[in-house]
């Protein structure tokens, strides 16, 4: 399949007069696709029941007709302000127990029945009318889920639901006593209906109530979703999307991602780097107008496998946005580079966000292809370049690689529940090897904690898992590459208790990880020939055979030829020779990455991609700041 | 006129058999104002009804006839617990939506329809009764707007009043959505009474909405104000004042002046050093017992403006305060710095606060002229030989300016709103211009935004206003000197949305802001030549002549011989140098003034002030350490 | 006596069947007693008036005849949910106005009475069953009396109780008006009825408003602990003990301390270093596994004189804890150092906190003595060899300490109400003369203010006393050491305001603070001949000598022979040398201590504490890290 690009376009912002010419200059962009619909709820219906489908109608006719495909957004992340009168135990509260009130966005409540209702009833009118539409060629559900986090919400329709979900899980308050340890502190339940959302507790909260309620918060995200794409394959044929967000824990992709054809994401690198990726000042300086040169990687690889193999980016920062604490504009080529690394990942489709610049509201400072007064802004240009060179590219296809990593929710709400350590974040510590591996230059599948054939790769990693899943746990008797498991690997029980035996429990690897500690910041587990842990460490035990020391004698890693257990959660540099030694050994070719140059291959090509503020010289090749280049292989 | 000095006194604090001896103790020290009423409430009416005017009676009686003027304070700020008994709902509510509790002071809500009757109700008894007595020369209005952040109130009085005041703006719902932008995100409203105060939503809300919500809370502070002055009209000639506080921008000081006679400001330099300033640490050691340099300054030129020509420091710190982190003594001599810095910048009176420490209650640690066991404390000294100084010198009138900078509330709330990077703030903009003007000793008028007529000014600057207002528009047309306009002015309309054309819209010089960015602290736009731009930097374009460039050759001062257009925040110094060159241009003298040595000019004399924490040479004479130095022009 | 180690336990969290080889195991760790019971009230009456004493009676059994003794824990720390559900009104309220949720522990508000009832009756029950019983040695009162802030609430039932207590303190409440001086800010109330609880006013409430508060609330926490003390007494002649925590100053321990027999304290040295003691991240990174050392001696010797001579520590650190931001584990060793450091200083007993690791629930990563797969932990071992010492070492006995340090909780409260700078804080102040007390090598005692006879002391230390009691006050006047007074002290009256004269009022001292400042961690008062002051200082006068004056010529220290001021709060260094000087002139001898080594004398032998993560050279005995080292005197 040829790579195509695309853009988030809202007729309903502009006079209609301006909607023909708007979508010629898509074209004459290179555009195939434009994103609509989605936050138009009270466009459509501007009061119950009352509809005015024209207005789209004639959208979708002006635009498909100027031979663009359209996405359709189900605009359910927006419900109008009747509808919140109707219904107003319909908004999230939050962990305060504040009401979060109408007036911006995702104002709705997961859990809430009705509104789930609602949202069946406005998708339903939408397949039906625009189902067969031949200029309708995806769907995309509702928006980015969690944003502004509103995964979690601490209502009374979360209450309800989660006190009826326990009642399913357990079973009996009794089971459920059991599973949680309540006689700690004599917190035992009676019945179902006694227990709370596991928020303004005196100190915290027993970790097994709030994974629970973690769960049950991530299993509405997905029931919430299943409704609407249900009832869309009942009228459409077209694949059905979500534009994920970037660094969302708090719901299982993995479980959307079932329910749906193609993962997409909406990538803003700039926003990104300043307000949820970690590094010194010196880096985020660095980096400042390019954005972290693996966060973007780490994102297509992870959605490319939650999608099956299908990956959009649905949003690609253009310019300036207006929500991160500071909002510079790109260096002049990023809008280029971050569409052909999506590329060069497997993403089928780019789509910048937005077409123009819109005047008002919140997102009047957030760039787009187009100024606010109808000139072209900088990233046209590069949005028109990009089209250029994949007409004069063959398709890159998506190269097999020999590495994966193993990405899990639930260890994520485990470890939030109870870090042990104020910087244990589970993300965090899956970049970090990620950021290891992409430093020498290997190619990276991101996999599900389900995954039961790992015959594929060479190296696998397991860093965070709290309990490895019985397919992956059995692969493993088998596997012939090398697996590394740990730091904090299949520790807990299913129910974030420690198991006995305690683990991690695998089998022909005799390692007990028998005391965890974690550790300030300045402090630094030295390991003997340089390096050490940072933020954890485990005092492992067993018979297996020591791979590495600390300092102090103390096993950094244990196992044997083809499982290897982690003591810590090694520094950025310790983790490249320690995974540049064992890639060696696994016969995988590394490379040494300069910091900024990173590279993925396709079937056909290696890409360079130079993420520095600066030109990188590359096997004699000189590449400019934001450069890509290319080579067949 | 002659300068005077004057105190903030509470008889009802202290035993009557008192008052007799610190009015001759006051009249000893020099003094000729004495400031009481304001926060006596309770003494004045200690149930509904019920009056006790015959220790205020006595207390007038026995000031006045020591020959003292007395300035009456309408005690509004501080109404008693059985009033807020009566009407409970009375009380400010906080962003969070919590209810401000009786039990400090300023617990009201300046929406509340029936606390402003009250207020006229005391106020007119105050005047009845007070309004013709020789002894009261001047009254103040309640006691300092907003201070303890009250002028914002997420009550349930101030939604019906915002509700009411949107309909009368927009006239329709309708009208209102359009200018807000509301179809971004479906947020149009169908009825006023759908609306809500734009705290708790799930993301930023509509900044139009929070803009507007801005501006009705002004209104709300201007018309409680007026209520009582037009009370007091009607039974009083003696001139109005408002004591306002340092760097409050939540209400248009512009418009409450309209309503008095004259501005005061209650200047407490090393507070606010601590508590509202910017500043390296270095920075606030250096002048930890001093304050910083400028802010005096800028008040007292800002309330000059402000009072139409007249100003008054109402309240004078003498010694540690109690409020701010931490509360170090003033250097000595500051105390008589401080007043003579008010003086040059053409304040009539200066009293200092309070005469004499209380024992008890939040402010106990708050240093008077007398310490709380009724001895002298270090200020009254020096107040004392303020009063010679007073004497010994002709009045020292103000020197007219030939620089002129724009000060906008409007702005401050626009850019409060929608600061698009974390340290854009109104005030600290126009702070670094009046600094760098400063450090090159030339004296400078503070400025409304509406003003129309500039021909006074060899230089005017208006960084960082939203919108140029018609009157200031059309001024620049035929300015023969030179308007230093930007970083950020006029790129935005009324609404707060982006204007088409962008701006800034300007005759004769074509400029226009395309893209801004905002830019972290470790990031610095370096101009050609030297210097450099933080925290913003707007992209220009245009036919106008470039002046200076970026490193990068983007332009960074555009325009023609009278208007130019500033592309960032300069950094101190590139400000410095930058004012400078300009107004070598305009011919206005510059000095270099070394760090901590200030001078301003009144129509006689050169003042020269130290407030570093050392003695500096000055054209050979050497000032001490919190030094006042002047000599005839 | 012999010193005595214990351990605590929670029969109910393990199978029945283990507890026989656990209590074997106990005894041949060489404990002697175990603590059981609080926590566990759901276990002992699952349901209202439904009871299952079975199982306690059973685990009395089988610890007791494998001659363990048993202190049993009143479980009023965990009120089951069945006991919330009655009165839902008991959970205790933040300052925030949120109710704070039942879900973990100390969900109770020490001001409702009904829950006060319901605690005297489960520990009637408790004593009527176990209060004769020979192997319950001793009782603990509820656990951890303010943890997780709960000894202040503002709650409705702790409003009803705040009005009753001030109607009764002040009679009427214009006696209270005039104590609190409340014509400030027409603050004046009417009846008792009006007075809310101190939070969420507009701006501070008034500082005597918020003392009278935090005076109610102590009492609470008396009252509290009286009722259960009480009813224990009519069943049991075992010593009553409470479990106090680390740097708690929220009730008055010396009031607590006087209804029970023993003050035991719970000691986590690693938590406490990380979670609320000051120091520079250097101090903290070399202090990481070991913790401060000196807040533990503090304590123990703070409870030593809480406990009237008896202190215990009930909960003794063992290896990671779970609930500090990190939790690294104990260098080896200092399991066995922390107990020996508690005997050294007068410790009857020390408890190991917890047998086994519970796997799951809150606590799942907090160490014990056993792991969670009934493993021994490292601390066992390091029991285990206390045990062998303690029976090789004839009783410790405590010395006699030449030094007193008053330690004051109506102090502590009055600086939190009214700080006047942001880092004065009563124990720091403590703390710092402490740590440069035992830096210098000498023994300390903690004193009540209340102490009326000073004469065993050479010198004492009483800091930041608000106000000194009569009893210390008269005693001065005959004392024949040396008082050091200061700073801050005697500078206030019983309702927080300035008296008249001004203090500290000394007889035969002729001293006056006169002036306060607090200063900022720039700034620096250098005294003359090296040192100086930080955070706080007073200018003295007075006709008294100067002993040492600062460079700018104030005094820094004043008094006589036996009765010095200090006027500010000297630095570490400062502190050490200026009451190296005093200590000689008392004639005690001192000795300079390395960093990381401290020493305690016992009736019979010098105990040397090496805290450092390196060995240190003693008298020419080579001391390891975590070594303990000890000689005969
Ligand atoms: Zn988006
Ligand atoms: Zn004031
Ligand atoms: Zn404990």
């Amino acid at each position: 399949m040829k790579r195509t690009l695309g853009v988030c376009y809202y007729p309903e912002h502009w006079p209609e007069e301006m909607w023909a010419d708007d979508a010629r200059r898509m074209v004459e962009t290179g555009l195939s696709w434009v994103r609509i619909g989605e936050f138009a709820w009270q466009r459509m219906e501007p009061s119950r029941g009352t509809f005015d489908w024209g207005w789209l109608d004639r959208a979708v006719e002006t635009l498909g007709s100027a031979d663009l495909k359209i996405i359709m957004g189900t605009p359910t992340a927006t419900p109008p302000r009747w509808l919140v009168d109707e219904m107003p135990d319909m908004l999230p509260v939050d962990a305060d127990g504040r009401v979060r009130k109408f007036g911006s966005r995702r104002h709705y409540d997961f859990s809430h029945q009705g509104y789930r209702k609602e949202c069946q009833r406005i998708v339903r009118l939408m397949g039906e009318r625009y189902g067969a539409n031949p200029h309708i060629a995806a769907w995309q559900i509702d928006n980015e889920y969690d944003c502004h986090d509103t995964a979690l919400s601490y209502s009374d329709a979360a209450l309800t639901g989660f006190r009826d979900w326990l009642a399913q899980r357990y079973q009996s308050t009794d089971a459920m006593n059991r599973a949680w340890g309540n006689v700690f502190w004599s917190m035992d339940y009676d019945h179902f209906d006694q227990i709370e959302l596991p928020n303004l507790t005196v100190t915290e909260p027993n970790p097994a109530h709030v994974l629970a309620f973690r769960r049950y918060s991530s299993d509405q995200v997905v029931a919430f979703n299943k409704v609407q794409a249900d009832e869309l394959r009942k009228h459409t044929d077209a694949p059905l999307i979500h534009n994920y967000m970037g660094r969302v824990t708090t719901f299982d992709h993995w479980a959307v991602g079932k329910d749906l054809d193609i993962a997409s994401w909406d990538s803003y690198p700039i926003g990104f780097l300043s307000d949820r990726i970690e590094g010194t000042p010196e880096e985020k300086q660095y980096f400042l107008r390019q954005g972290h040169p693996d966060n973007q990687a780490f994102h297509h690889d992870l959605y490319r496998a939650v999608g099956k193999g299908r990956m959009w980016v649905m949003e690609q920062q253009p310019g300036p946005v207006n929500w991160a604490p500071y909002n510079p504009a790109p260096l002049p080529g990023m809008a280029r580079l971050w569409a052909w690394e999506a590329f060069a990942h497997g993403a089928e489709t780019v789509c910048y966000f937005r077409w123009r610049q819109a005047p008002w509201a919140q997102e009047q400072m957030h760039a787009g292809l187009l100024r606010p007064d109808n000139e072209n802004a900088p990233a046209q240009t590069e949005a028109r370049q990009v089209a250029d060179e994949i007409a004069g590219l063959a398709n890159v296809g998506t190269a097999d690689a020999p590495v994966a990593l193993v990405f899990d929710y639930e260890s994520a709400w485990a470890w939030d529940t109870q870090p042990q350590g104020a910087d244990f974040d589970m993300f965090r510590l899956a970049f970090a090897a990620y950021r290891a591996l992409r430093s020498l230059g290997v190619d990276i599948d991101i996999i599900s904690p389900e995954t039961s054939d790992l015959s594929d790769y060479n190296l696998v990693l397991a860093p965070g898992i709290i309990k490895l899943s019985e397919g992956f746990r059995s692969a493993l008797k088998t596997y012939k590459g090398i697996a590394l498991i740990g730091p904090r690997t299949d520790t807990k029980t299913e129910e974030l208790s420690i198991p006995s035996p305690m683990g991690p429990n695998l089998s022909n690897t005799d390692v007990t990880a028998i005391l965890a500690e974690s550790i300030p910041p300045t402090d630094f587990i030295a390991l003997e020939n340089g390096g050490g842990f940072r933020h954890w460490f485990e005092h492992l035990d067993g018979d297996a055979a020591v791979y590495r020391k600390t300092e102090g004698g103390l096993p950094a890693l244990m196992g044997n030829d083809h499982v290897r257990c982690l003591a810590g959660w090694p520094d950025d540099e310790t983790f490249r020779s320690l995974l540049s030694d064992i890639l060696k050994e696994t016969g995988v070719e590394t490379m040494d990455m300069p910091q900024g140059l990173r590279t993925r291959c396709t079937k056909t090509h290696r890409f360079v991609f130079n993420y520095a503020p600066e030109s990188i010289s590359w096997n004699g090749t000189e590449i400019p700041p934001a450069g890509v280049h290319w080579e067949e292989l």
